[in-house]
């Protein structure tokens, strides 16, 4: 791809657009437009034609998309053409469950490693791994060359283990919790807090 | 507060807001300026003066902000003075994990119950809760008349349960499912799915 500005907002859609199309492949269609795209994610079809022209020409005029040909275009976009090995830090409950989870597959994305500075957790089996000291963190992820974590550890020891992440080489961090972490700006941070997305629609309940 | 259109992405920064100025509250810090919050948060200054000054005046010009009555006035925006009842659907791991996680407490959120379709989950202890058969969900879920939920089931079911939510008045659903919800747009909608922020990162990293 040739390198062009792209309004972090709009790269933030394009894992949503690919999801609802490799959901569409399993489904066994070939083709769809960006009005079924539009009505099936609730965006309207001129921004999904907008966001998509930014990268290329993926579909005809009346035409509409090629199904597997926008999806490898998107997974090409997104770098998740190759699988990226990650590290959960953390291995209480949220930790354990994306240690376990099965949606990584076919994605771009598979643990490799599960890590924890709790001495009655380290050595104890989480689905396929064994829990590993966080005390050498640096080290392990550093040598096996993983560079996406998710932080899975109380909110008072956030900060110290990114700072690790980072001496680690780690380039994009996805963070459980519930704490504004500060990074350099070359590194990526995701935040994923359900409270925070919990007040966000609150916001337009009525009270109770 | 008066009727006023705010945009929603205004709206989904406000949370992120609370959530810091609470922290600082902990940390029994009093008064705040909108670059310290900025720099916490990295966001502009500018962008946080504007994003509070449409909802009233909240700080005076070289005083800064009162942090704790600008968290009230953010509870009171977000509705959160009021702790909402939040149903948990899907008992697996993700499910499991919602339902003892500590972080709703003072945020606005308690779990009151969590719902499952699986016999060999159903009468099983989750954290201080029982889980529940989903059979019958709609009655359950409205005559505790819980509007909030989150939706921790497989894909394939997550439409099916959605519009189960809908039906026993639920007004807001966070979607754990990795897959894009059909609802009427009076419904509110969030989601959480790791993939979806991963990528949204892998973007910008270099291939390995």
């Amino acid at each position: 791809m040739e390198e062009k500005f792209i309004p972090d907002i709009v790269v933030g859609r394009l894992p949503v657009y690919l999801r609802a199309l490799q959901q569409m492949a399993r489904d066994g269609r070939t083709v769809t437009s960006s009005q079924e795209l539009g009505e099936r994610l609730g965006i309207s079809a001129a921004q999904i034609r907008k966001d998509l022209s930014q990268f290329g020409e993926f579909g005809k005029q009346g035409t509409g998309y090629q199904i597997d040909y926008l999806v490898e275009q998107l997974r090409d976009i997104l770098n998740v053409k190759q699988v990226w090995e990650v590290a959960v830090v953390g291995a209480g409950d949220i930790g354990n469950a994306l240690a376990r989870y099965q949606g990584f597959a076919n994605r771009g994305f598979v643990v490799k490693m599960i890590l924890d500075n709790n001495p009655e957790l380290i050595g104890t089996a989480v689905g396929d791994f064994v829990v590993e000291d966080s005390a050498s963190l640096v080290e392990k992820i550093r040598s096996a060359g993983i560079k996406v974590a998710m932080l899975a550890v109380p909110a008072d020891q956030a900060q110290e283990v990114a700072d690790k992440l980072i001496e680690a080489n780690v380039g994009a961090i996805l963070n459980y919790a519930p704490i504004s972490l500060n990074v350099p700006n070359s590194i990526q941070v995701q935040y994923i807090d359900p409270v925070i997305h919990l007040q966000r629609m609150t916001y337009y309940l009525e009270q109770a």
